[in-house]
């Protein structure tokens, strides 16, 4: 049924959603095509968008409208007629608005201006290893965002606002305790992992040319579900998902000419990502229902494709002898189970985007209990440096020879987003959870991903994830999807299976 | 010396510039990398970035930041104090507002609506060869555009309010004078060549690889000055330039895998506007300016270039030999004797941007008569395809055999752009007088050329035309640079001369 309210903010809110999309335009451009000396005048096009985005979501014309839909203060809808999924969205975009409305418009653009040169200040410190030439930056930075907090309100901890912008309803204590449990499973695993012989993957960094790399890629985007009608696949410096639209949906990856790894589990990561947005509700765009339902959820699509079926066995029974035939001087002597093995190698590392699927959470709880010290006041910036070192000690058994593969390798902080570190475990727990379900439902998983068939996860999670945008909380949709709340169990059982086999722990 | 209401009125004017910047680039990615399916999406971005620009330059802050420093009623300079560069960009900015003022805002969003369907319905009345289907259409456009004129207001002639828009202060009747002294050399012409036998030119038109022709088309681009920190190449099914500002200025080109021609060609044509455009003055970007001086003068640039250095022996006694090099299989037995006649081949076609520089300007008059008796009232809508035939019989000995071939070959009345067509000639003739300035500043330019010499005329043309943006009128410009007000003798003393010689008249 029609409501002629619902339509007028829908309307309102589309004009937001369209220039969203255009300032993914401009970045995916940025991060692909443009000519190098367009710079300058694309920042000015890109502040000039994000401006246009806050005006709309702001605008006394989009208030009056949410407003005559449902009571800004309590929340409670005014039409009780309202479809549940249009109550959903009201119920998201009051949030939103809430959050929009509690930053003055003063501080947002101190906020935006302050990141902005913290983000060129970060790129040369981390070029030049120059930590205190990027402190003042960061200072700033760490002292907005706990300004941040205190606009946004919180009931509990300060960071509970920051993490709230990236994951709804998440809370420090939540996290805390999850981190928690995840510690002692995860480092006992690495040390068993450590008193066995690395296997053998010299093969996956011969030469393997540019060329026939991104052909492989698009191949496994193409078995994913991919086609050129609706999306792309393009190189840039960071591999990123920019979803324009549901029918215009970007994906980029890195080749690295001597690791055929990067580019596989670039493709497979933000395939990931784009099965995500390109299955969101087209009749919804403009809405929170066209949207993901929170970066942690976001992040659970990306790393179930990337890590638990793109680092399988049974994926890889499929898509091996494929690969061996696109580059057969440097794999056609290689036995899946030698790949299978290489790739899934164990090893703590300085830099996190490197790391492997065992010790990846470790990184985040480093970044996690930074993060949560810093907006306490019981770190203090300056000390950041010696803080990680002892971290990475602690969980990871070893230190940073640099501040440049230390706590300067990340932009986040650069940009302001404290409090989004977090998501990426949370997806990690996430896929490990619903994971699990998807097992239970389709037991004949394995020999599926080994015949090369991946529509049944495609169309499962579109069915049970992806078509509902942000109706649910995450919370309440991860409940929804597995039947039960997050647990990082199923994540630790995945892990404990897989690398007992492969190590013979 | 800053004057600062002048620094706030460009910093107003920034933004309409940025918004242009960006639909460019909405533009841009249409035509060349966007999925498909992301047009209706992408549609409604365009649309949004079109009202923006209207809406900031008509919005009241700017009127009245204009107002503090022109008199909108006179023109009359408020501060004698500004520059003469300054009290230029003014009197554009003058004119452009009045126009945009002059239209009310219900009618240019339906003649937004109007040629936005006439579009759709061209493209496939096109395809049907169906003009009844597209007729009503038409009509509307027509309506409009006389409506455009009335609101636009005129001295002498409806149609001048209408070329005004594309080419400041030209008038019908000396379009009219023009295109009557033109006709009669160019049929003339016409007919001694055709007594002639046609050069051999089938090695044109053999197998040449896709990639090869890009290199060889970013050869070319190269030579003429450009480089990829500030530019690109890449492929569109209509060639065109995109100057998004003068540090990203983008071309295209399209490849026929059995006509190295159309890619040659259009690469050095765009190339042509590439060069006007990337010369513009940055400091001078948001204001007119920075902008260039019409439509005429700017295809004056990408014709210079395209039609009498492109086809010129000079030009291709630098590169004939690197063709030859690229395309051995092809051209290797061919002599650039007999290159520079083939590729210089004049034979009436049906299609005007297939064809020669000779028979071309023939189009546009066909088009131009006709888009003035339609303005008058003298021609009926439905009589267009009697009337279009009559007229390509007349002038070029040639019957369409369908519409599509036909009256409904160009995109331009759909989009509501009658008016503009002249200014394809006026790019040649002007093109022709400014070739005539330069050959008595550079006598030994043919020398230069077969050096593969360029950058004597990408210097000239920066200094005597790029760098001035709008700051003259074109006729002032035409009289600065060569000395004389816009002749057609030059581009038929050229044409004659060029033809006798090769046809041996």
């Amino acid at each position: 049924m029609e409501n002629a309210s619902y339509t007028k903010l829908l309307n309102l809110s589309t004009r937001a959603s369209l220039y969203s999309g255009i300032g993914m335009i401009l970045e995916w451009d940025l991060e692909t095509y443009m000519p190098k000396k367009g710079g300058e005048n694309r920042a000015s096009q890109v502040e000039l968008i994000a401006s246009l985005i806050h005006k709309e979501k702001t605008s006394p014309e989009f208030v009056s409208a949410l407003e005559s839909l449902v009571d800004l203060e309590t929340g409670e809808i005014r039409d009780s007629t309202l479809s549940d999924e249009h109550k959903a969205a009201l119920r998201e975009w009051r949030r939103d608005y809430i959050h929009e409305a509690k930053l003055p418009t003063e501080f947002v653009e101190k906020f935006a201006k302050v990141t902005s040169l913290a983000c060129h200040a970060w790129k040369d410190a981390k070029e030049e290893n120059d930590f205190k030439a990027y402190l003042p930056h960061l200072e700033k930075v760490v002292d907005l965002c706990r300004k941040k907090a205190d606009f946004l309100g919180y009931e509990e901890h300060p960071y509970d606002a920051l993490v709230d912008c990236f994951e709804p309803n998440m809370r420090t204590k939540v996290l805390a305790a999850l981190f928690e449990r995840l510690k002692i499973p995860l480092t006992s695993l690495i040390k068993k992992i450590e008193t066995k012989k690395e296997p053998e993957s010299g093969f996956l960094r011969e030469d393997y040319p540019h060329d026939k790399q991104i052909r492989f890629g698009k191949k496994i985007l193409t078995a994913m579900g991919f086609d050129k009608s609706f999306s792309r696949l393009d190189e840039s410096a960071h591999p990123m998902c920019i979803p324009i639209h549901p029918d215009d949906t970007r994906m980029t990856t890195r080749v690295y000419p001597n690791n055929v790894l990067i580019n596989l589990l670039s493709c497979i990561h933000e395939g990931g990502h784009g099965l995500y947005h390109s299955n969101l509700p087209s009749e919804h765009f403009g809405s929170p229902l066209g949207e993901a339902a929170s970066l942690g959820i976001d992040e659970s699509q990306s790393r179930l494709w990337e890590t638990i079926l793109g680092r399988s066995l049974p994926f890889w029974q499929h898509f091996f002898p494929l690969l061996q035939k696109e580059f057969p001087e440097q794999l056609a002597e290689v036995q899946l189970q030698e790949f299978y093995q290489g790739m899934n190698t164990v090893r703590p590392s300085m830099i996190r985007t490197d790391s492997d699927e065992v010790t990846y959470n470790l990184h985040i709880m480093v970044r996690f209990e930074m993060e949560k010290a810093l907006i306490e006041g019981k770190l203090k910036v300056e000390k950041i440096p010696e803080a990680w070192n002892e971290k990475m000690r602690e969980y990871l058994g070893i230190t940073p020879k640099a501040d440049s593969e230390g706590c300067l390798q990340d932009i986040h902080w650069s940009l302001g987003a404290i409090g989004y570190f977090p998501t990426y475990t949370l997806g990690n727990l996430y896929a490990g959870q619903i994971f699990e379900t998807l097992k239970d439902n389709f037991p004949d998983w394995k020999e599926n991903l080994a015949k090369g068939e991946l529509s049944f996860i495609r169309d499962w999670t579109k069915r049970e994830i992806h078509q509902h945008g942000r109706r649910y909380l995450p919370d309440e949709l991860c409940k929804r999807v597995t039947g039960k709340p997050l647990s990082e169990k199923p994540f630790i059982d995945y892990l404990e299976k897989k690398y007992t086999a492969l190590y013979h722990l």
